[in-house]
């Protein structure tokens, strides 16, 4: 099945906004109808392929035959950006700038270099495609004339190692099904990012993806034990040990890298046990700082739950902790702050964690409300994206941005970045309401992920534009990092050229240049162009 | 203090040999005492300083004075290669190749960038020095004409943030200094390793050092949040959150990089509170293999003690896991494995961790044998370094290596290279005493630490390097690293290079030759110089 091709998700689990959001749209933010239905996909008719017929041959051969090689109008516009919400606003627009000449499916890793052998033979660049869910224009290279290499081909568990606890995957691989077929062998990978549906190893593996219950499975970088990486100077492999002191981890130059150093092929990976148990439970904290306090309690001192997130003041009210009850007003939502807690692993484990982290969170002003929230938001955990269609088809906008810093700058970090989005939007003449939670939590910081709801107004991407940038420019000055979790693509990029220093991207761009001398991979994405 | 010069540590805890030791020498292993004693400190004359004197004024402007600028031969002799067994036996013969022209000791980040100026424009290499506790060769570059940057005078803690429970530490500052500090304000860094008493916070991070109570604090390169390194081409700043998707990890490409990318001049490091409690305690395995499947359980199942390791039958026979009792016979030392745990924090939790890992140890196979060996351990634990000394006192060879891989890997990789020492030692008419111990665990996998103790024979150089490239081809077959926790250096980079393969290396260079455009840093440790 193949995602909605200028939406989120599958198709059949598309809702309309019950009425109650409606009318809190209008009353509260101003948000009318659109009067435009977007085109349908048949509709739009794509710039023609102008890569050259011996281009798309020699592709070909690379990936065993024509079939494997789309250059027809559906492929390619299912293949065009990601799933940002200037990309969908795009795309409905019916704006196909950005539309790969082809898209290439290879099968396996050397076929992954004979693509790259090709391409830079015949001057196209490459962009490798896992699950199409760039939220930060990581799929949009700056360049005329690329194809997209996509990687549902490869898509196996490749090995399964009980003693270690490992498994090697292929990078097509998409999360539900990794999942599936590790729970087969009685184990889970226990990584389930919001994009959990349609994302992939590789894409998680080059983004740095972090995943919800990441306060007890980790970061996907931290699961990450080993890598294959196929680059046009040829393949790098890394990773013989969990840890070693054998020089600078390349295991981390390659995660983050967001395809421009070269196309994942292979990923080892940390696998446990299926959980025995899982809880999910609902506590409330009377304002955003104490339920703070509270995580920060946990996440420093133990024990630590598998799932830790806190809703602010305004996320809470709206109901956004819960997606699929939104605007069922505050009986519902209630006042304070909202905190999720689950816990997964063994009956004792869970249990002993539960009893223990409930003192904590007690002690410090929490209330527990039982295990319906707690459920309640697993249950809506993918949802969200659907939503954010449903307030684009509604006329309103909707997009989310995130950041993490150390605990000690998450206030003002939490306010300057609301600020910023609250006061440009309100002078762009589409006020918003801004809500935020804290969904991963380190023994020394933090994540903040915002989320930003107003009406489109007449041009909404260009209202929204100066409202990022005003975020990006807060995060920085406050410390932030410009992204937790989402990456860098070509919408981070100029922020990141200054977290990362001078000194610091000229470094990754020699790595680049001695992996990608002819600038083929993603050119724009991560690092500037020369 | 000075560290003793030819030796280990602090010449006041030097100690001779026991009887029993000096017999078990000669019966086990054939050990004769040395004929020739090791010439004094002011015995020798190095060679004549040839930097120039312009160079060396340039110098002493860059550090504020001639005072930071030292010439003399004992200064010289002092930071003249590392702790290596091959590096004491060398300069014990008076073997002073690879002498610094000069010490230089700056005072912070800008004279250190003043110092890699002055060093650029009279063509001097740089050798950043901390404790000087290298065992790899580290501090053996490839250049006749060089300096020791002694980064003596950056000791300092010059922030502490309770909040984010962070510290921020100069590279200069010794592990025993660092804690108390730390431990004046209620925290502390939780890094003890063997070369603890010694080794600094930069060096840690140069080399990815892991320390004995890992399991609980983890390793070096996991408690660094943030770096300042200073390189001929400016500074590099890094770390704005405790984890970032925002490109890839730039401090997982300085750690470990071993001098040879900048100067660490800052180190962030994660803190935490002062245990309430430590208790630490013996347990003993019928075999290695039955004791590392428990250590093993642990690891992935938890609950993880905050010190963990274990000692193959040799070990324990031998009593090294004790080493201020080595000797005392199997009636002390027993039979089969012995193991030992440790468990650091609040009372409570101490106490939970400590009874749950007791059910799963003696399900493992495991018998408790009380509090009195995990205390001995604990109390010895720095003591192997001034053992090593009375040894080559005593005519012997000791020496140790490690690595680290995959635990369905770890088997193999423990027989292969015992079997490597064992076969080579021999055959050049040395045969010696090997043993191993795991004291690094993880999820996936293990560390595995060697002690060799031969006769010296005639000249244990050589009789050594044979052994030790056997082992690294060992270790490489074997799926393992080339070193878990004491670096590259010099010794292991051929093995190195093989491991990172040629394109993992070449991009490295890429990243020296962008930081360190003249090669000036460490030339020819961790990577091949050109």
């Amino acid at each position: 099945m193949d995602m909605l091709w200028n939406g989120w998700g599958d198709p059949a689990k598309a809702a309309p906004l019950p009425d109650t959001v409606t009318g809190l749209l209008r009353d509260l933010l101003g948000v009318t109808p659109r009067g435009t239905p977007a085109p349908a996909l048949a509709d739009l008719r794509p710039p023609a392929v102008t890569a050259r017929p011996a281009a798309l041959k020699a592709l070909a051969e690379a990936v065993g035959g024509e079939e494997h090689v789309r250059t027809d109008a559906e492929s390619r516009i299912r293949h065009t950006r990601g799933k940002s919400t200037p990309d969908l606003l795009r795309i409905r627009a019916g704006d196909l700038t950005d539309i790969p000449q082809a898209v290439v499916l290879p099968a396996g890793h050397d076929e992954v270099l004979a693509v790259l052998r090709a391409c830079a033979a015949h001057g196209l660049a490459v962009v490798p495609f896992g699950g199409g869910t760039s939220v930060v224009g990581g799929l949009a290279p700056r360049s005329a004339l690329f194809v997209a290499l996509d990687l549902r081909r490869m898509s196996g568990l490749l090995d399964l190692d009980p003693v270690s606890r490992t498994a090697v995957l292929q990078p097509g691989l998409r999360a539900p099904e990794a999942e599936q077929r590790l729970n087969g062998h009685g184990y889970t990978l226990g990584h389930f990012p919001q994009s959990f549906e349609w994302a992939t190893i590789g894409g998680f593996a080059a983004a740095r993806s972090s995943g919800q219950a990441s306060a007890g499975y980790g970061r996907f970088d931290e699961m990450v034990l080993a890598l294959t990486l196929a680059t046009p100077e040829g393949t790098l492999d890394t990773g013989r040990a969990p840890r070693s002191a054998a020089g600078p981890d390349l295991r981390q130059l390659i995660l983050g890298s967001e395809g421009a150093f070269g196309v994942i092929t292979s990923v080892t990976v940390r696998i446990r046990p299926l959980p025995e148990a899982r809880v999910y439970e609902g506590w409330r904290f009377g304002s955003f700082q104490e339920g703070t306090a509270a995580l920060r309690r946990l996440a420093q001192d133990g024990p630590r739950p598998t799932v830790l997130r806190l809703s602010d003041e305004t996320e809470t009210l709206i109901g956004l902790a819960r997606p699929d009850a939104i605007g069922a007003g505050p009986e519902q939502s209630g006042a304070g702050c909202l905190a999720i807690t689950g816990y997964e692993g063994t009956a004792e484990d869970t249990a002993h964690r539960r009893a223990r982290a409930a003192d904590v969170l007690t002690d410090g002003g929490g209330t527990l409300i039982g295990a319906e929230p707690g459920e309640h938001w697993a249950h809506g955990r993918y949802f969200a994206p659907y939503l954010r269609d449903a307030l684009l088809d509604a006329g309103a906008f909707a997009e989310t941005l995130e950041t993490a810093a150390f605990w000690s700058r998450i206030p003002e970090l939490y306010t300057a970045v609301r600020t910023a989005l609250t006061d440009t939007l309100t002078q762009a003449g589409t006020p918003p309401l801004v809500m935020c939670h804290i969904s991963h939590v380190y023994e020394n910081g933090a994540s903040l992920y915002f989320t930003v709801v107003s009406a489109q107004g007449e041009d909404p991407v260009a209202h929204w534009t100066p409202a990022k940038h005003a975020a990006n420019e807060a995060v920085l000055a406050a410390g932030g990092t410009i992204s937790h979790h989402h990456g860098v693509g070509t919408d981070h990029r100029d922020w990141y050229v200054r977290e990362a220093g001078p000194l610091g991207v000229s470094a990754l761009r020699a790595v680049k240049r001695r992996l990608d001398p002819d600038g083929l991979l993603n050119p724009g994405v991560l690092l500037p162009t020369d």
